[in-house]
Parts: C-alpha cells; sequence; structure tokens
C-alpha cells in the first residue's frame, strides 16, 4: 500500500519535472489531501521525494541529500503536531 | 522577524552539512517546535530549506530546485491541516 503510495509520487514528480504543468501541480495538491486521508505524516512525505529524486535524477549532489536528513527532521516536530490534531478530532467524535 | 528565522535555519543547516552531528539534528527538532509555536506552515519551512540551498551549495541541479515547487505543494495541504488543528485548538479554550 505505501510502496504504491510513494511510487505514485515518482510518477507524478516525473511527469511534473518533465512537463512543469500547472495541472500536475494541481495534481499533487490532491494527492497530498489523500495523503492526509492515509494518515501519512509529513516526514515520511519527504522521504517519498527523496526516494523518487534519488531514482529519477542522475548527479543529486551529497550535500542536497545530505540536507534532507535535515529537513525529515524538522517535518518530525510538524508531524508531532499533526498526529495531535487526529487526536483531538478524534476525542471530539 | 521571518528573516531572522530564515537567517537561522540556514546557518543550523549549514553547519550540519558541515560537521553532520546528532546534536545537530536534535537542534533542528527544536527549532521546529519554535517554528511551530510561530506558526510558520510546513511549506514556508521548505521554502527556507531551499533558499538555504541556494545560498549555501553551489551546483544543485535545476531540476532538484524544480522538485521543490512540488514539495511545497504537496506542503500546502499539510499546512492546512495543521491551521485547522490551530483553530481546532483555539475554540476549545
Amino acid at each position: 500500500m505505501k510502496e504504491k503510495l510513494r511510487q505514485e509520487y515518482a510518477e507524478l514528480l516525473t511527469s511534473y519535472l518533465r512537463e512543469k504543468r500547472e495541472d500536475q501541480l494541481y495534481a499533487a495538491q490532491q494527492m497530498s489531501k489523500w495523503m492526509l486521508e492515509q494518515k501519512i505524516p509529513p516526514e515520511e512525505m519527504v522521504s517519498y521525494h527523496v526516494a523518487a529524486m534519488k531514482e529519477e535524477l542522475e548527479n543529486v549532489p551529497q550535500a542536497v541529500l545530505d540536507s534532507f536528513d535535515f529537513l525529515i527532521e524538522m517535518m518530525i516536530g510538524y508531524g508531532i503536531a499533526y498526529r495531535e490534531h487526529e487526536n483531538l478530532l478524534h476525542r471530539q467524535k
């Protein structure tokens, strides 16, 4: 399931990088809604991004890849806030 | 204010890329908490990341920079969920 999601992310990113169409960015926004529904935390989404970049792009400098470790760490804080939101919604039901 | 935050993000990222120490990743997590308190949405944090990469790294391929437009678009969905969380907390007070 998550593997499929990761693959779809990679496919959409690749077609965006090839064609840079507005409607592909719109599709990305739609996809993020769906990822939220699937409770994918933002740090995991960033890890899909790194995996897709490694697969699809050549010559990504090591420093760029390293910088993602840092970004993922930052995202973990946001992921925690997001999970709190989920719990809050759950408690209200 | 935001300019200062962007600058601190860039400084921390740069020192991490130079030294790759665990405690710098820990500092990143602490910084993300502070950013959350300042209500910086995740898409804005990713834009700080891009700005820092452009400033600090040489030869970042254009496709990598383009890929961030896509990642930011994905993050907007998460940003919306985060703002809903804020509103919910506010209503409960």
